[in-house]
């Protein structure tokens, strides 16, 4: 069975056109919204209506071919610094998003090469680049989907948590793409989606877009996981991951770590989906991992209604650190990793070539 | 210090007059309705205006005597139809709820014992009667708050789940008297409320009674607790319940089974505080109390505003079962019951005389 996911970011390189899925606007509304200005695709980065880290890496190397299609008859010299104008600028849209710095870069270092060419050509150099980033992306994820395929018997329920789904990453996403490739497979089984609160990424989003491929997925309250495996509903979890440490221990949005402990109590395998590139031998462990404390109005209010009392205190920690020990394995585009993990992630020491393309 | 906490039932016996905090108001204003009618009472109880079974019961109580104070000048045996007519009438309001057919029952019992005497002499014996019931509870609840008081040390940190505080029961409540008889003897701790999905109990009830009264509380999603528990700044959780099984296993609000696993994990002693009244000896174990599933609505709208896709499969067990073996302890207005439980919780089995009065 083919699937077909929607197109969270499309590129159209016959017309020079860019368009997002307006995220904000989900679950209630699917609206795709064109890209005119270079400060449009700021502003859609800005106000999330596309996320994600690997998906504004992709937005932001394409946002680039936006604001310089128009300077193609600039001499070279003037389009490489409009291209790292732009490319700065783009960049504090979400200045700690580490995809969005990592793919301005690569465009940059990529005209760099070619500066001497006239700027049309470094323009389609450029155009290329940001296609193969996205390419790239896709392939990666079908990779994670492929080496987490296995894990995914028939008649199983598999619980997820946040979304790193295809809206986040491309196609496949990372935590769904096991599981959209074992639907396209034609296995039967059951998701649960966490709502994850205080933004509800499982809610609008993955209980969204695994709904409208047509899998069967249900979702649930946060804190009703435990009933859902007391009940004998969940066989596996998989979650995806913001950065996963030298020694295993996974940063992932807020609640990851409970649904781990809950695992672990009713012995369900626990799975992460990580691409190599979160893979980040340079943290040691979890906890030199700072965990950034959102604002207090996520948990008090809902939508613009309040849901607290005045002044009351609050803790918003956007993520936390599940223990390597809590960790099944890691699914990877490069293949699933187990425990030791201070050993077994060694492999991503020396970058390996992307050679799947 | 003594403590001023809201009286979410107030009865006036010099003007025949009755209260309630309108629950549904909060945590925004702290509205008192005075009750006019008992039309206007069932309407409180059915709307959750009141809500808490124990508080239900007590509310039911004093409506009957709204119903029947213009009654007085009836004969006896009319009287005493009117009675019944009317405490079916209010029974109907939440006719799950135990409590209220349990004060209603004993209000037409008392009545009955009396049915010769004048009608005046029989309004007055219930007029007693309801505030026995609610003086009852209100000592109920000091007792677990005795009971629970040396649990919490200086410095402690105390989790909590939903609401079983003074909204839900009369002054200490359950899971909060232990806290409160703590910060009346000038303790200092801190106190972690929960928010409870999908109703908000803990953001709306719990944190506004507890910060009201100058409580340090904060206020958490669910699923943060594991955070904030891997950060040990939990010492010691303690949650209410609806039904105790003869063996220990304990229903309560959804998601209270989850924080007693995490609880496990971290090495957290978990307590319950449960009121005599809720340990039910016919329910052997945990397996023979039926969950209710509410509204899916719940889970997909918040107030009137969606947050989740349409015709989304959605589950919503209001309630789950945390199994004895992660319980540490109940708190009771009796004592604490340490296991094993299927041997302790025996000492309910005869039902001892309320001597505390």
């Amino acid at each position: 069975m083919k699937i077909n996911l929607p197109q969270t970011i499309r590129w159209d390189t016959n017309t020079l056109s860019l368009y997002f899925i307006d995220q904000t606007k989900l679950p209630l509304e699917l609206v795709e919204e064109k890209q005119e200005t270079i400060e449009q695709v700021w502003n859609s980065i800005k106000v999330l209506k596309v996320r994600g880290a690997p998906a504004i890496g992709i937005a932001g190397a394409y946002g680039l071919l936006i604001g310089l299609r128009d300077q193609q008859n600039l001499s070279n010299e003037l389009f490489m610094q409009e291209l790292k104008k732009q490319a700065d600028y783009l960049n504090s849209s979400r200045p700690t998003a580490v995809n969005l710095s990592w793919a301005l870069k690569r465009m940059v270092a990529v005209a760099k090469k070619i500066a001497t060419k006239s700027s049309a050509e470094i323009f389609n150099t450029l155009v290329k680049e940001a296609i193969l980033i996205h390419d790239e992306d896709r392939q990666i994820c079908r990779n994670i989907g492929k080496f987490g395929l296995p894990l995914i018997k028939e008649n199983f329920g598999v619980l997820t948590h946040c979304n790193a789904g295809t809206l986040a990453v491309s196609e496949f996403g990372t935590a769904t793409a096991p599981m959209y490739t074992a639907f396209e497979q034609g296995i039967k089984f059951r998701v649960y989606a966490d709502e994850t609160r205080p933004l509800l990424q499982g809610a609008r989003l993955t209980a969204w877009e695994l709904q409208r491929t047509g899998l069967d997925v249900t979702l649930i309250c946060d804190n009703m996981a435990a009933y859902i495996m007391s009940k004998e509903l969940v066989n596996l979890v998989i979650t995806g991951t913001d950065r996963v440490a030298a020694n295993g221990d996974v940063a992932n949005k807020i609640g990851t770590f409970g649904v781990a402990i809950l695992a672990k109590y009713f012995g369900i395998p626990f799975y992460i989906a990580a691409p190599s590139s979160t893979i980040d031998l340079d943290t040691p462990n979890g906890k030199a991992i700072v965990i950034e404390e959102r604002d207090a109005k996520e948990v008090t209010h809902f939508g613009l209604r309040q849901t607290a009392p005045d002044n009351i205190k609050v803790r918003n920690p956007a993520f936390d650190v599940t223990p390597h020990e809590l960790i099944t394995g890691i699914i990877t585009d490069w293949g699933i990793v187990y425990p030791p993990y201070e050993q077994n992630l060694q492999i991503f020491k020396t970058p390996k070539a992307i050679n799947f393309l």
